[in-house]
C-alpha cells in the first residue's frame, strides 16, 4: 500500500466519524417549548464540540505522521487500522457522554469511558511512532529513530492526561469536560 | 498539510455533511394512506432541497477559497477545521426546522437556530478570508492582500441576511424559508 | 472547479449514498424467530440490491460523462450539483419501498414515489449532456457536439422506462420491481 | 474507468462501510446503572471490533488486487460493484449478531447469517480474482495469469472456512465468535 491510499483512506475515515459525530445530536421529540429543550440538551452541544476539536486534532498529527514515512509496511498497514478503530468507536462515548453527563454517577460511568476511550487513541498513537522509531525501512530518509522517539514522547501528554482524566470522572465529570476542552484549546490557541 | 490533502479531507466533510441530510428525512410510520403523509412531509423536501443547495454553494466557495491559498500554515488549518464544524452541524438545525417548522411558536426558534447556524458558516468564511488577507505566506503569489480584501467584502452579504432572517424568523419562520431559498436561487441562478 | 475535484466530491456523494442504503435494512426487533422474522424481510433485502445496482450504474455513467468534460464552467457544476441530489435522495424512496411494498394500496405509492425518483435522477442527466451538447468550451476535444447529443439520445432509455414504471405502479407494484431489475440487468448483463 | 478512480470509489465505500459499524453500537437507554449496562453491551462491542478488524482486512486485500490490475474493463467494473455490495452489507449482519447473540435458537440464525455474509465477501473477491486469471487485457504486464490463479486459490481459504462457521453456528454461535476472531488474528498477527 502507497503512502497515498493508506492517507486517503484514513482520511476517509477520519472525515466520516468527524462529520458522524452530529447524528447523535437528537432532535427534541415533544412539542411545545423547543428554545427550552435546546437549552436542555446543551450537553450534546458541548460533546459535539469537543469531540469534533478532538478528531481534528487527530488528523492534523495523524497527517504529521505520515509525513515521516518513506515506505508502509504491513505493521503500519494494521496499527494504523488500529488507530482508525479506535478513532472510528469515538462516536459512541461522545453519545454516552450526551446522555448521561447530567445524571448523578451514571454521569461518572459515561466520563471515564470517554477519558479511557481518548486514552486508546493515543495509545495508539504511540504504537504508531514506536515502530517508526524501530523500523528504519518504514521512516522517510530525513527523519531519524531520534526524531520518532522525540515525537512519540512528546505524544505521550495525551494518554497520560486523558488517564488521569479517567480517575478525575469519579469525582467530577464536569471537570472532566473542562479538562478535555483545555486539552484542545492547549493544542489549538498558541497556533492563532 | 498540503493543500491537496486539506481539500480532500474538506471534500470528505462535505460529502458526508451534504449526503446526511437524507437520513432525517423520515418514513412515515402508520399504514393507509401513504400519498397523504408524504404530502404532510413536504417541510423534510423542502429543507432537504434548500440544505442541499446551500452544502453545495458552500462547497464552490470553500473550493474558490483553497484556490488563492499558496501554502495552509496552521491557523488556516484550524480556522478550517472551525468552517467544517459549523457545516458538519447543519443536518441538525435541518432535522429541527422539518420538523417544527408547522408548529407556532416551535417553528419560530426552529427557524431561528436554522439562520444563525447558517450565519456562523458565513462568519468561518470571513475568519478565512481576514487571514489570507492577513498573511503573506498563505497567499497563492497570483493573489494579493487587496483581492482577499475584496472577497472578504462579498462573503459578508451570506452572514448578514442569515442573521436578518434570524430577526425574521420570530415574525414569520416561512418568510425565512422564501428568504432562504432566494439567496441559493441568488448564488445560481445567475449562472446558468 | 478543476474535473479532478468535481469527480472527487461527486465519488464521495455516491459513495456515501450506496452504503447508506444498509442503515435502512433494519434489525428485527422483536425476539423468538429470528429465521422466520428475516424471511418477511425480503423487501428490504430485494430493495437494497436494486438501488445499490442503480447507483452503482450512475457511478459508471457519471464517469463516462465525466470524461468527456474538458474544463468545468459554473452551470456545469450546479447541474451535476443536482444530479448528487436527485442520487443522495434515493436512500428515501428505497426504504419507504422496503416498507410498504406490500401493503395494499400504499405499495402503488411507495412504487410511483421510487420510479418518479429514478426518474428525475435521468432527467439530471439529460441536462448535463444537453449542457455538454450545446457548449464547446466545456466538451474535451476529441468529443463532437454530435457524440453529445448521440449520448443525450441513449440517456432518454432511463427516465422514458422509469416514467411508465410510474404508471406501473399504480397496476402492479410488484411488476415495477421486475421493471427495475431488468434494467439493471440490461445495463450489466452485455458486459459480462 | 482508469484504476485510480475505481480505487478511490472503493476506499470511499469501504471507509463508511467500516466507520458506520459504529452506528449500531447503541448507548443505553434506561437510566440508574450505566456501568452495569455497558457490560451488558459486550456483544455490541465484540461484533464491531471483529467486524472492524474483518473490513480492514478487505481494504489491504482489495489493495492487493488492484494493484495487479493494468486496465479495468466493464466486467470488472461491475465485479468490483458485486464486492462493494457484499462489503457494504456487513454493517447488517453485525448488528443482527449484536442483537440476538445472547438469545438463544436465535443467536444460532444471526450467527450463521453473518457467517454466510462474510462467505459472499469472499465468493466476490474469487470471482475477480477469476477474472483477472481468464483476461491478459486486465493484468498488469508483470502479472501472469498463473499469479492470479496463485491468488485465487490462496482467496478460498476464506469463503470455505466462512462457510463452515455456518454449520458451526447452528451448534455453538460463541464459537463462530472464536473462529472469525481467529481467522482475523491470523490475517494480523504474523506480520507485526
Amino acid at each position: 500500500v502507497p503512502t497515498t491510499r493508506l492517507e486517503a483512506f484514513s482520511d476517509g475515515v477520519l472525515a466520516i466519524a468527524i462529520t458522524l459525530l452530529i447524528i447523535d445530536v437528537h432532535v427534541p421529540e415533544a412539542h411545545g417549548n423547543l428554545g427550552h429543550q435546546l437549552g436542555q440538551e446543551w450537553p450534546s452541544f458541548v460533546s459535539y464540540v469537543i469531540s469534533f476539536a478532538i478528531i481534528g486534532i487527530i488528523w492534523v498529527n495523524h497527517h504529521a505522521l505520515v509525513q515521516h514515512v518513506g515506505a508502509v509496511d504491513r505493521t503500519f498497514l494494521f496499527l494504523n487500522l488500529g488507530l482508525l478503530l479506535t478513532v472510528a468507536w469515538l462516536p459512541f462515548p461522545t453519545a454516552v457522554l450526551a446522555r448521561y453527563v447530567r445524571h448523578g454517577h451514571d454521569a461518572k460511568v459515561a466520563a471515564a469511558l470517554y477519558g479511557a476511550s481518548m486514552m486508546t487513541v493515543g495509545i495508539a498513537f504511540i504504537g504508531l511512532w514506536s515502530h517508526l522509531a524501530r523500523t528504519d525501512t518504514v521512516r522517510a530518509p530525513d527523519f531519524s529513530a531520534a526524531d520518532a522517539r522525540a515525537s512519540r514522547r512528546r505524544t505521550f501528554v495525551g494518554p497520560i492526561v486523558y488517564g488521569l482524566s479517567v480517575a478525575v470522572a469519579f469525582v467530577s465529570p464536569v471537570a472532566c469536560l473542562a479538562i478535555w476542552a483545555a486539552i484542545a484549546v492547549y493544542f489549538v490557541v498558541p497556533l492563532l
